[in-house]
């Protein structure tokens, strides 16, 4: 995101302070230290770090040193890159911002290297990197400069947000491998904590709390970061659909394959025949699908209402936030910066 | 552990009334809070809690009050649990504490229940309920009711140390998937890492941090807990060798058939012959073994000077502890606890 260029570099100079250092110091135990430092450098470099930019968003937006709320920055992106380490074992990706996701570069290494059972290797290395990232993400958090009770705060808003995640993501799996639909309840159960909370309302509420901010203010924080990640979540389901390869780092098509329960799919569904239903069913979850039968469930989502029911969904969302981002006690600039990023969000294509 | 009776019982209530908490506020999300309440409940209640244990121990020893160390003792417990699920999905183990594991529970859940691919599924559901436990766990650090700044020293000297183990795992990981033989310093650098510091040193510390005891009686504690923790493992590698299934809760000899890179293993590789060794070589590593071949590798570990060698060792880092155990500033009644715990570790037998 444009608005965010700037708060991107002070972040990824924070982070690599913070691996130079756990290189230097963990060097000491073996040499997973220096592998897991340079690994990590790269993959976290190759994000955008929105939840590191709320957080400094949030900071400013109610006054606060943004310095100073780097290490909380910082803490984020290493809590993503965990959780999408694990994701890409779980869904079995290969591919990650248009790299060859960690795991997969284990498997790699274990391949040339020697002869044991690379797949198993890939895996372990990738759960143990995953792993160790949730612990520099708390560490991070516990080198927060601040008043102590709000410390105690940070690490215990981000440790509860972060367990729902995780249930959230097991309901995902879940969903990826029953026959049963999920409603529309439940799909956008997913969504508020897999993405909108995780993503928009922790970032920006720990900014907040580092401000001093006080309760009521969070609250509003917490429900405008929900509707603004649905808005995210939605539009980043559409452009995996509608979008293209070089665009979205990875392969057109990819959550038709794995049969990812998006809200598309749900509205398509239900406006289909039982003929039409047959048809789809033959081409979602199926690995190996080419360009042809994409551009059939393109051309049936246009065809259908699907896009108009979501385009009201999303205005939907989008009046709410604007209405939440009045409430907000913030400096006009802070403001402006919101509503910019919500634009952006309803308008973007990548 | 006999000592660890009436500390056992106070930590299962602590770990009680937290899950049944998370229960309660996790329903709201979706199925798996009650799901992962469930599981973990009889997970973590299978468990010796020495980990737990070694922070009540360690506060009582320096005078703190037992009461109020409970949530870092059942936060240990939480991570030992994390750690433990996603080990047995890298080893592909189906058995925990004489149980299924908790991946395999769910590769089972997801074979009776439906269609998809149940290992993945069950590897999944895993990964993420491991991920989940370390994130309860640091929300119990958070909850620790004392000084703040104790409380930052808790969270930023656990995730260090458990950042280190990850580390440890990895090297372990790469170790059995290498044909190349780790050397001696090798195999006690995981030892250190793996188990000594973060099932003793780790422990002890918080417990002693708590109770505010100066830097100079930590690191003591800290060099007490590798040597006390290198007995452990050393005992532990033995009982796998040498212990009958009932007693240990996991099949005889799957430390042979995963190849596990012991002190017991390169001893008796390094006073093998050529011969001698291509045979073994036969036995280590391949699942499947009969009782034959598991006292074949118990007959050649007796002939040779394989135990003795052990026994040296041990020998070594009993005297060892006995000293550091005589410079701590304790109660006279933590002491012979300490004493008692040492003597233990040297003669269990399971």
């Amino acid at each position: 995101v444009e608005i965010f260029r700037d708060y991107k570099k002070s972040i990824a100079a924070h982070i690599e302070a913070y691996l130079s250092e756990w290189e230097r110091n963990s060097g000491l135990v073996n040499r997973w230290g220096a592998d897991t430092a340079n690994r990590l450098r790269d993959f976290i470099k190759g994000g955008k770090m929105l939840r590191g930019g709320f957080v400094l968003l949030a900071a400013r937006m109610y006054g606060a040193d943004v310095e100073k709320v780097l290490p909380i920055a910082a803490a984020m992106e290493f809590f993503q890159s965990a959780f999408l380490i694990h994701d890409d074992i779980m869904d079995r990706d290969t591919l990650r911002r248009g790299k060859k996701s960690l795991y997969f570069q284990y498997e790699e290494m274990a391949r040339n290297e020697y002869v044991g059972e690379a797949k198993r290797a890939g895996q372990s290395l990738g759960i143990c990197l995953g792993d160790l990232a949730f612990f520099q993400g708390f560490e991070l958090l516990s080198r927060v400069e601040c008043a102590p009770n709000i410390r105690q705060s940070l690490t215990a808003l981000a440790s509860k947000e972060y367990a729902k995640v995780v249930l959230a993501q097991m309901e995902d799996v879940y969903f990826g491998l029953l026959q049963e639909e999920p409603d529309e309840q439940k799909i956008l159960g997913v969504y508020r904590h897999k993405t909108a909370r995780y993503t928009f309302s922790l970032p920006l509420m720990l900014g907040a709390i580092f401000a001093g901010t006080e309760d009521r203010q969070l609250k509003i924080l917490s429900e405008l970061g929900e509707q603004m990640g649905l808005i995210f979540q939605i539009k980043d389901d559409e452009i995996g659909l509608f979008g293209d390869n070089s665009e979205i780092g990875k392969p057109v098509g990819s959550d038709i394959m794995e049969d990812k329960k998006t809200l598309f799919r749900l509205y398509l569904m239900r406006e289909s025949s039982e003929e039409e239903r047959a048809a789809l069913k033959k081409i979602f979850g199926h690995s190996r699908i080419d360009n042809k039968k994409i551009a059939f469930v393109r051309d049936m989502m246009r065809q259908k209402t699907v896009l108009t029911h979501v385009q009201k969904l999303l205005e939907k969302l989008h009046n709410g936030s604007r209405e939440l981002i009045e409430k907000l006690e913030i400096t006009e600039e802070g403001r402006k910066r919101l509503e910019n990023l919500l634009d952006y969000s309803i308008k973007r294509t990548f």
